[in-house]
């Protein structure tokens, strides 16, 4: 029998359940791929969260340093699972590094990977410098500086293209991506306050604010800084003659018609694939992924935070596209699911 | 020094908390305002659940099973709580039975009120017998039989309409449900099964299934079960001058044109209201609430499941609009940080 709990993945979620695994009197061991914990807001440089307008290295960085100056989780970092033995209350775990960690159960916070625009070359990325992605639109508001990649100017008209790699089965994306829609319009208010002359464009299918996101986001972004939404279906994004501006060509799909506006900036809203190592973390963990490549989940009722493996629990983006607020909710459910299968084992030993 | 938390509210995150708290060890202390346990999905007599497809009776009655056969939780029910004395580690709850629960930290699981469709007078609720609301058609789901309450007839066409009592600012609902629109995808979906020669019509602003809801729900009912989404903005429900059909008249969003279509049965998907109880929660446990009436959460980061009150945590649908799944994971969390607040006090006792 083990009083350790093993954290897989250092993101929100993984630094959520190792912190709960703790708080309540047990131990953590933490493996992370990366050298540095705090998963995609820290790696990509998220900038101002949802909905908490804080920003990410100060809120995500707060949640690192509680979990490394815990003298009851222990970290290792640029490392990742190779092999897992044993069962519920006994597993083994061996790391790339070659240390091997004990552990009476197992919670997976292994995320996602961020849709890679190229898969998607009709809408520009990679093809023109002024097409970028959310996650590096946000770099470029926590550099407090809206600009063109191209020639340094300030952009006049920015349009943000909602699911890119999400609700798209040309490309076998299937899924809603979940937070995009909040996120842009939360980016589309950073971006006008950055930039009071920019006029700022969201190009969509469906607005998903749902909840309490409705007003604060939604509504705000129309009322207080001018965001103009756009219900469209995007053919391609094009470049003017002259090769200054891009072209965002589509149907505006409120009035059937096809539609051609200019834009000196154009952000795609990258969407949330499985991560890219979820084959992998199958085989290891000895866990199914559903039908999509996300880690499956067990039934909700009486498991949550189940996988289809007893004793190994799941939490965050690793189940399907999840805001940063839900994958720190499972985290702590998770880490609750393990300890009550250690607390399972110390009463029936003792 | 108490080894009870307190939970108030025995619907899925109150059950999910108790369940969570007595499985690591701890005791919990179960009060439920109703006379039987299981919330909104037992109460109102929910059909089959989204997305496990589980009825509800079966899902949400493992949920009361398991907490009513657990010696570890108490069970009042048909009680409130009144008053709440002490702080952290040392709370004592009076009740409405007279009894006094001694406990070291609370989860308030007090969820929400359904809309009542009586407050949107002009959606034709209250009025023609065949507007119902999405409480009702879930009920006539689950007796398993499609039919007018006006006369007994099969229904050629059914609408499910929208955001009621969401999203609209003129009756003070800014919010979004969140669940609605996956909700009624699935409703939509039942109805057709039940009830091949009815057509289902859903009338919205935008569809929110989103993350794996999207191919789930949105997709599939079109495809599969031929539900017809119109987007539309609805201006009033009237009869036929034969006064044997509902019309449906507003303003076909896609289009720009104004449409009456005619149907049988016309049910109102409601949202969910702060609980009425909110103001009398907020005093009696001195907890915050936000600006809409829900309970207000603390920092999430660090602090998940926190109200503006130490030592007392909230789950579920209190907070804001909430899924059945997302409230079962939060019961999870705060049961998590009241065990955490629990073994802090054995620690600096010993």
């Amino acid at each position: 029998m083990q009083e350790t709990v093993l954290v897989v993945g250092g993101g929100p979620a993984g630094l959520s359940a190792a912190a709960s695994v703790t708080a309540a009197g047990y131990k953590a061991a933490l493996v992370e791929k990366e050298d540095v914990l705090g998963g995609a807001p820290i790696l990509s440089g998220y900038a101002k969260l949802v909905p908490s307008g804080e920003w990410a290295k100060d809120a995500i960085g707060r949640m690192v340093s509680r979990v490394e100056d815990d003298s009851n989780v222990t970290v290792h970092k640029a490392a990742k699972v190779t092999q897992l033995d044993g069962e519920t209350g006994d597993f083994t775990a061996t790391l790339t590094n070659g240390e091997q960690v004990k552990a009476g159960a197992v919670v997976l916070g292994t995320g996602f990977t961020h849709f890679d625009s190229i898969n998607k070359p009709e809408w520009g990325f990679g093809t023109y410098e002024d097409v970028l992605t959310t996650t590096q639109m946000e770099q470029m508001v926590a550099g407090s500086k809206i600009f063109c990649p191209s020639d340094g100017r300030i952009p006049e008209r920015v349009a943000i293209l909602l699911c890119v790699g999400s609700r798209d089965r040309q490309i076998g994306r299937e899924w809603c991506s979940k937070i995009c829609c909040t996120v842009s319009a939360n980016l589309a208010m950073e971006i006008k306050e950055l930039s009071p002359q920019t006029d700022v464009f969201i190009y969509y299918m469906d607005i998903r604010t749902f909840g309490l996101y409705e007003d604060k986001y939604y509504w705000k972004s129309q009322e207080e800084f001018k965001t103009k939404f756009v219900k469209a279906r995007i053919a391609e994004v094009t470049t003017s003659s002259d090769g200054r501006r891009l072209h965002v060509k589509g149907e505006d799909t409120l009035v059937k018609r096809p539609i051609v506006i200019p834009f000196d900036l154009v952000v795609h809203a990258i969407g949330m694939d499985p991560n890219e190592d979820n084959p992998e973390i199958s085989k290891v963990f000895g866990v199914g992924l559903e039908k999509h490549g996300f880690i499956d989940r067990a039934e909700q009722y009486t498991n949550p935070g189940g996988t289809t493996r007893r004793g190994i629990y799941v939490a965050g983006a690793a189940t399907g596209p999840e805001s940063i607020d839900d994958s720190i909710t499972q985290g702590h459910t998770a880490a609750a699911r393990a300890m009550a299968d250690l607390n399972a084992l110390v009463r029936q030993a003792s």
